[in-house]
């Protein structure tokens, strides 16, 4: 269940910087860091390693400050983020991946390898294969953490013994098995939050035990949703993968997953034009995106105006629907909408504007921005 | 009502590029050259002007085809597009959408409007206030075209006496009222393209008559949106301006818009996992959007799997349900996946790659790519 106390209007808003070019991304600096400070506080009272994903800020400024505050490396989803973090002098990552690498995307990943302390995904005998592969002959032997389905069935084994399979078929290629992962992601449903965290751990405990039965030592034991962030900080579970929590969003606020202050990032757009029943914004699908849970009503949170939906999106519109009497913004007014998903809204942008306390902003680059290869 | 005789597996995918690196975008450079010279010709016949949408390919290579084969400039969404088409030498442009200027984009439009022959939509006597403000001392007046609702009930005017007012508005602060358009978008539903199409037209006709009626010269009627692409080259209209008919993509073929063939572009993307239910591709909603109209079953169409549905993305995956015993991709395949709607998608990438007929491929930018401001 979403927490129905949860109203829009209880979502602060960050103060928004004078003639701001619309559509725009505006991160409130103060709660950036204090949603770091949070839950590096919270991993670091259950002796929980922190390695945030960093697909959600792709931002070697943020990627900063979580390891300044203790986080033990980053997540990145790609190689391509790999790349653009090593760059940047941030070296230990692990990309929580099942990569499938041949030809050109082989010699990229041998390339980080080669210049970090890299770790990589693997949920298959063929992917152990390309992956062993890919860096045959260099210094260093490559480390693979094998990925588990908790029960959200996208990537990972199906059972403990799949588990075992992989993890023998990278060892015998000559690749280093430091572990277990999963991602709870099935948590990002309100019906199935609790029992996500519980299968993500259990089933991350019962594949490190046919590992060690299996001959392996299992160092890392690692979890990863930003709603079952603190539950699966659990058991034997040793790292910790989230990555949403950094900016949050309106789809965190409304799992309960985040407090209000936690929602840290906002969409500024402005009204262009008004009708009797609506108003339209400037930010549409091509700054807001459709991502939108079926359980959420609109495509974003308008704390402002409470008792109003953003309906559709067209690529630069966003169609806000108005009940009859309400209140409603005049046209030119900058308002402030809180995504429903944060992440994909900054791949959308070069930049987003960070506002200090005294009312400061300076854009910090999207570093890895449209890095999905 | 869909066109239910069209079947995935009768999309026909381009040859993609040999060790491509996944997720990519592939257009087919002979498809896209016919559904430029099918449009053209269409309009020619019709005696009807073409302005292509750039805002689907947002690549000055491609309006510089659609040019070459006779249309008469480009349409825009907004200012940063018109930028840096101006920049390119692209100046015969007119931006779509009733902008709202002041502080740094009143001075970027002012820039724009000095270094090109731009035309610009309002839809409200703020509106005009601000563009007049935004010009005011230019060497030249600047042209508007008042936007009228054609029913979809976005932006525009509601009726032909709000059109009277808003242009009275403009010209009477100095603005060149050279005419109406309108999007009639309501035709991205299967139930309602045919009805969108005569509404578009009459709505336009209305509001042209009553400003000729009010003492205005009605130059421009200027109506589109790919499925009225045809249907509303009609009456008085004599401006068309559709955009994703250059790529076109799946949404538009299941509405009956562009033939099999008009699907020039589509996602490469690699197996990265495979399980007994499913598969999951290294393409997700940071490359193939969660755009999916409501009529529509899945993020995409996987023409060679066409028992295969992509049911859910998360940022870099893309799960594909598969029904028990259907044919399966192999770990590592490469597959090509026509997007449900392809302008937002080609707003993730800086660059598509263009495949010739004799199979080679090279790079074209999308010189504006994120430029949504």
């Amino acid at each position: 269940m979403t927490d129905t106390a949860r109203r829009p209007e209880m979502l602060p808003v960050p103060t928004l910087p004078r003639d701001i070019e619309t559509p725009a991304v505006v991160v409130d600096r103060e709660r950036l860091e204090d949603n770091i400070r949070r839950l590096q506080d919270a991993m670091n009272e259950r002796g929980v390693a922190l390695r945030p994903h960093a697909k959600t800020h792709k931002s070697v400024r943020v990627a900063g400050l979580q390891l300044e505050a203790g986080a033990r490396g980053i997540t990145v989803g790609t190689i391509s983020e790999a790349e653009v973090f090593a760059a940047a002098g941030i070296t230990d990552l692990f990309l929580a991946y099942p990569v499938w690498v041949e030809g050109s995307k082989a010699r990229r990943l041998r390339d980080v390898h080669d210049a970090a302390d890299l770790r990589v995904g693997v949920d298959s005998e063929g992917g152990a294969e390309r992956l062993a592969a890919a860096v045959a002959g260099a210094r260093r032997p490559l480390h693979v953490l094998v990925e588990i389905d908790p029960g959200q069935h996208r990537t990972g084994v199906a059972d403990p013994e799949a588990a075992v399979r992989v993890a023998r078929a990278a060892h015998e290629r000559g690749l280093i098995v430091d572990g277990v992962f999963a991602h709870g992601g099935h948590s990002y449903d309100p019906a199935a939050r609790a029992r996500a965290s519980s299968e993500e751990v259990a089933s991350l405990e019962a594949a490190a035990a046919a590992l060690e039965a299996g001959g392996f030592e299992v160092a890392t034991i690692s979890a990863g949703s930003t709603p079952t962030m603190v539950a699966s900080a659990t058991g034997r579970v040793n790292e910790m993968r989230a990555g949403t929590y950094v900016l949050g969003d309106r789809q965190q606020w409304l799992l309960g997953a985040i407090p209000a202050q936690g929602a840290a990032a906002v969409v500024a757009a402005t009204v262009v034009s008004v009708a009797a029943d609506r108003f339209v914004l400037d930010a549409g699908a091509k700054s807001l995106t459709k991502d939108r849970a079926d359980w959420i009503e609109g495509y974003g949170g308008l704390p402002r105006y409470p008792d109003a939906v953003i309906e559709r999106l067209s690529d630069y519109h966003g169609v806000v629907r108005l009940l009859p009497g309400s209140p409603r913004p005049r046209l030119g007014e900058v308002v402030a909408v809180v995504p429903n998903h944060i992440c994909p809204v900054i791949d959308l942008f070069d930049a987003f504007w960070v506002v200090g306390a005294d009312g400061s902003s300076e854009p910090w680059p999207v570093d890895a921005r449209g890095r999905s290869s």
